[in-house]
């Protein structure tokens, strides 16, 4: 391979070459992924946190031997691996993100296989984290392993991985600032988004902004006996059903709280049609997800309500008796986590006011609203359909399969993206190939080695072609 | 103590005989009861089946000790202790009714000490079942063995002591029929209520009837991510709280489902005065609970809800994540516990069917409603306060302590009682010396040896006067 293989006539001559690299290695690289998989790297699980640090350093170690001068910064949480391979004078800096740490794997019962204990079962590597993030950003560091050897890498190419994203990335948004200089690149690529169908890759042009809360609704002192205190004492279960449901307007699914779309920025026309082009196939969603996508407001079109539509969501409910049979009490307290998704201009910090305050406003009588954790995860972000580089990107992204690519708002978060295209003035690159049975956040969380190699070539290829 | 102590001057005296043998025997009276709550009899969870049974068979054991025919009747389920003891001819039969089963220990970290490690700490002893029902009918079983030993007992003395009561009284009730000649009788004495206040002697002139369900409504396959379909996939934890939230009207917190009240018997106007008199006192109230009696509905005051009215209560809630920090998921379902309090005359069965169908009727669109568990504990009763054995039950009580005996319309149900009353032809008589402070079905449930002894004094006092 070549750094003068340029232009579209050789794109395909790089896959080729690429695709060659891959299928040398690839039992050796499906076993190193295998081994980033055992860390159980749960950032939201404070007994996980050894394990956190554990596979920073093994990814540290990973990337000296691939040829990176690495090391660890650290945070007031988890340590960001960082990585820095210098590449030729007047050529582009590209920052790559992504993340180690995981979601909590429970419920535990509904995997087929241990989550830390990854297993290949038809062409899939199951485990927590096997996509989010680690099959993704692993994908990326074997492509740069191949360039490397080939000496295909011209650019200077960096990376932070951290270990927070699942949990808000605090430790790395705080320090963040104090490391703009060694930051500091042209393009941000990220590999932790999906495609609008399996193998079709997709630029993803959005991403939503998140806030959470836990919310508690405190009654009597202790359970009470709902025989003898029913009809009497107020129920914390009933009040926080009721606090729960007023946060949505049942006739619409708007969100019923003041203020929260009011700095909404509404999508283009161009925008609104590039995303309508790939709908919601109602028939696969429900294939793969067991509902139809019925969800939210109903004004909008399911990908609208995704690409360009903030939500609340209550992620949990808990309170009370869940075990077999009955008891019957009037339960303590209730307690729900909820999530918010925001979208361009909302600002967080207003949006989790304007929720708090609508909350207060409609506790129910007699019982005690208490928010023990409450925080913000970034504004939510939109890509230019027309800016150079995601002209870039779309021609490699064209050349990669027999599919044209695909332009995704996307409904989630990667909350530190735009707070590091602020900090570094790099602009953003958000090119994935998690897919809708990957169940990224679920039990059985898996993804293929095909899905793996698309993420791989793509990388080598975009990195060539930069 | 003589049989010859007999009418209003002499129960005095009566008092002061088994007050006497109650302080001779106390010690060891205490230690047996502490033996009795060392069993696990939670009916409610399969895994303490051996425990229910080591408990009936221990009851048995101990009855026969103290003179009586004892042994175990066999249910589908758990064994009813049946004892009998025969008094002299033209006497009253006496059938007496109390449970060996307790609720579930849960939350076991809301415990001062295990729950079934009794401890006595001032004056109360310290357990699961301390009070609901074991202290109760225990204090009867060591106030019939004064008398038997005083050769005071004189009635013919039955008993049934089942191990199904926190869990529907089911196998008791399935079988009840078929002990039809067996239980016969004149008084069906029941010790598993409450007092309007601490030491005041009540008699309790109606019950609740019961039914409960398991709600479960399902949506997605597995959990999904809450940003990737947060506005896209329906919500079954937000589905949950708008199903639980629809069952009351949020303005006077009525039971908001179509036919529920329909055949609800208004109380006579001296049954509503004589509840007046021992109206909730708000601040007492909120000292023994923690909450004001604010729940229920708003057009009655909160002793004609709880003597007069029927409820709806979500006993708990279950859906999604509940740990520390989020997760960020849209939950595969929400399951809530719900129990409903019946009084006359509501058919238990068309209450069920009216509730089910309102859940039917209104499953959040894209979520499928099941209902895994469901079943009724029997309808509500009331007794007249006119009726002779009401009388003379009264005038015992009256001379047990300085206070005025009350009249008690209460929330709580004892399933199987007015089941008992129509097969065994006995007239209920309903006095327990529970109290706010127990915290019956809560962590911490205790009974103070003094309320122990009152229930002592009133069963012997009331044998004698029969």
């Amino acid at each position: 391979m070549s750094t003068t293989f340029r232009g579209k006539d050789n794109v395909a001559m790089d896959r080729m070459e690429c695709s060659r690299c891959f299928e040398e290695h690839r039992k050796r690289y499906v076993a190193e992924w295998q081994e980033l998989l055992r860390f159980r790297s749960i950032s939201a699980d404070p007994g996980c946190h050894q394990d956190c640090v554990a596979c920073a350093r093994w990814l540290a170690d990973h990337a000296a031997g691939m040829g990176f001068e690495t090391r660890l910064l650290q945070t007031s949480s988890k340590p960001v691996v960082y990585g820095e391979r210098r590449g030729a004078a007047g050529k582009p800096v590209v920052l790559f993100y992504g993340h180690y740490d995981v979601q909590p794997a429970d419920p535990l019962e509904a995997w087929t296989a241990p989550p830390f204990d990854p297993r290949e079962r038809d062409g899939r590597i199951y485990a927590r984290g096997a996509q989010d993030n680690k099959g993704q950003f692993f994908a990326v560091f074997k492509a740069l392993e191949c360039l490397a050897a080939a000496r295909a890498l011209d650019v200077t190419f960096k990376f932070v991985i951290e270990g927070e994203e699942e949990s808000g990335s605090r430790g790395m948004t705080e320090a963040m600032e104090t490391w703009r200089d060694l930051l500091k690149a042209d393009v941000l690529m990220v590999c932790d988004t999906g495609t609008v169908a399996f193998g079709v890759p997709t630029l993803v042009m959005g991403l939503r902004g998140a806030l959470h809360l836990t919310v508690t609704l405190h009654g009597p002192a202790h359970d009470l006996h709902s025989g003898s205190h029913g009809g009497k004492a107020p129920n914390p279960a009933q009040g926080m059903a009721r606090l729960l449901a007023g946060l949505h307007d049942p006739a619409t699914g708007a969100v019923n709280v003041a203020g929260f779309y009011d700095e909404v920025r509404a999508p283009t026309d161009r925008e609104r049609a590039l995303a309508n082009e790939h709908e919601t196939d109602a028939e696969a969603y429900r294939v793969a997800t067991g509902v139809a996508p019925v969800g939210g407001e109903t004004a909008f079109t399911p990908v609208e309500r995704i690409g360009f539509r903030p939500t609340v969501e209550v992620n949990g409910i808990h309170s009370g008796y869940g075990g077999q049979g009955m008891k019957t009490i009037i339960p303590a307290s209730a307690t729900a986590k909820v999530t918010a998704r925001l979208v361009p201009d909302q600002d967080p910090s207003a949006c989790m006011s304007a929720i708090v305050r609508h909350l207060e406003d409609h506790v129910p009588e007699g019982l005690r609203l208490e928010i023990p954790e409450q925080g913000v995860a970034g504004p939510g972000f939109r890509l230019d359909p027309e800016a150079p580089l995601v002209h870039k990107a779309k021609s490699v992204l064209d050349g990669l399969t027999e599919h044209k690519t695909a332009f995704l708002w996307e409904g989630a978060s990667v909350p530190v993206v735009s707070s590091l295209a602020r900090v570094t003035g790099a602009e953003p690159l958000l090119v994935g190939f998690g897919s809708e049975g990957d169940r990224i956040h679920a039990p059985d969380e898996s993804y293929s080695i095909e899905q793996f190699k698309l993420n791989y070539l793509y990388a080598a290829l975009l990195l060539v072609n930069l």
